[in-house]
């Protein structure tokens, strides 16, 4: 048996979860038939994490086990072939045979885009503009998110498991057209990085105070953050293992 | 009663022919309904001619009259605010009475987007990807088909309307990732842009003889260019009035 790991990109704006829209499959779904259209052969795969509804993914891994030897390329091109256009192999490989896409993930990095001008007909599925931004401030607030806190307050009400996450860093970058903001963390809750990105905003464009940071952090109250940046804005760059 | 200009972008990927495919609405109705919903008035939208499913605009143009006069850039956000985010208007303009945007249409501008890679998940919607395609060949090939000629080979069989059309340029841009084909005539029979795309990449690739092309327009035999380039390359770039 032949364990494969699969770095995976993929234009989520129309899939409802990881579920697709128009037949129902999820990403798992349409790469196991994809994968038994190559080998004729029934596999299961793994995620390392699922993405809500029109997030995006450069970066999204996941494994499966095969009973035969693929050379690594030709499973990509042969996948590739056989996928909707709006998922894409990047790179195929043979990994040992414990290694698992959600469980041995350290870390993972995820983008959210923001647009300074309106976006185009064809930019809007994949940015979110938001106006009058104070990039130091924004600069400014992402700090006090960093290190190790309980994000609770940054998530939705009924999640059962542990929320004290480590962010390792939230970088902003500035371009003449947009603003980029990476996160680097552990790992991170439902809502979690949009709910950040909500209130980053609000407090860049001075609807609320930076103080509110803290005190969401100390807290954990929910009602603080409830403003959820938008799906279409957020990409899953890297799964670290 | 003013009558109004409208300069439209969309992404074509969602439409069936100009009807959309979740709710059987064309451009023409998404916009009336959304003049409906700024006005609280029926107005009737014409278009200077239709885009097939697929086929992308940059600058597609429609006039509709309405009896108030409302000030162009209010009216343009004030559409930007009601419509699809696939659908933009890129200008408002008060035109006289005797503007129509299907008739006095003078020549058309469109774009046949090339990949010289594999597209990217977010790509994909936006461009074609033809491999090993001859550049010199493919300009060689194109300045065959400018001039007025009779273009019923690239047409449809069922084609009533006169078939001699006049194209003043087709000019090829190369970049490091991309080929441009930019098409300026007259008019364009249905299909015929992509026909032609589809013969010239052929004729770049190695595939048909370049001499298939003046065949074409003196037979008019139409079995001869029946690879239609991909909808999804095709901008609508400029109509010229």
């Amino acid at each position: 048996m032949y364990r494969y790991k699969l770095t995976v990109s993929y234009d989520g704006s129309d899939y409802y979860g990881m579920q697709r829209l128009s037949n129902h499959d999820s990403i798992q779904k349409t790469l196991e038939k994809s994968i038994k259209r190559m080998t004729s052969k029934e596999v299961k795969v793994f995620v390392s994490g699922r993405t809500d509804k029109g997030v995006h993914a450069l970066g999204q891994v996941v494994h499966f086990d095969f009973e035969a030897l693929i050379e690594p390329n030709i499973l990509t091109d042969g996948l590739n072939k056989r996928l909707p256009e709006d998922i894409r192999i990047i790179k195929s490989e043979i990994v040992k045979n414990t290694f698992h896409a959600r469980h041995d993930a350290k870390s993972k990095e995820y983008d959210y885009v923001i647009s300074k001008k309106t976006s185009s007909a064809f930019t809007q599925r994949y940015e979110v503009y938001f106006p009058n931004i104070d990039v130091s401030k924004l600069k400014e607030a992402s700090k006090l998110l960093e290190g190790t806190h309980d994000f609770g307050g940054f998530t939705v009400t009924n999640e059962l498991k542990p929320t004290e996450k480590t962010i390792y860093s939230i970088k902003v970058k500035e371009t003449k057209t947009h603003i980029k903001i990476r996160f680097h963390g552990n790992s991170f809750l439902r809502y979690q990085v949009r709910r950040m990105v909500g209130l980053l905003v609000d407090v860049a464009t001075n609807k609320k105070d930076i103080s509110t940071i803290n005190k969401i952090l100390e807290t954990k109250d929910q009602s603080l953050a409830k403003n959820t940046a938008p799906a279409k804005g957020l990409y899953l760059v890297k799964v670290h293992y």
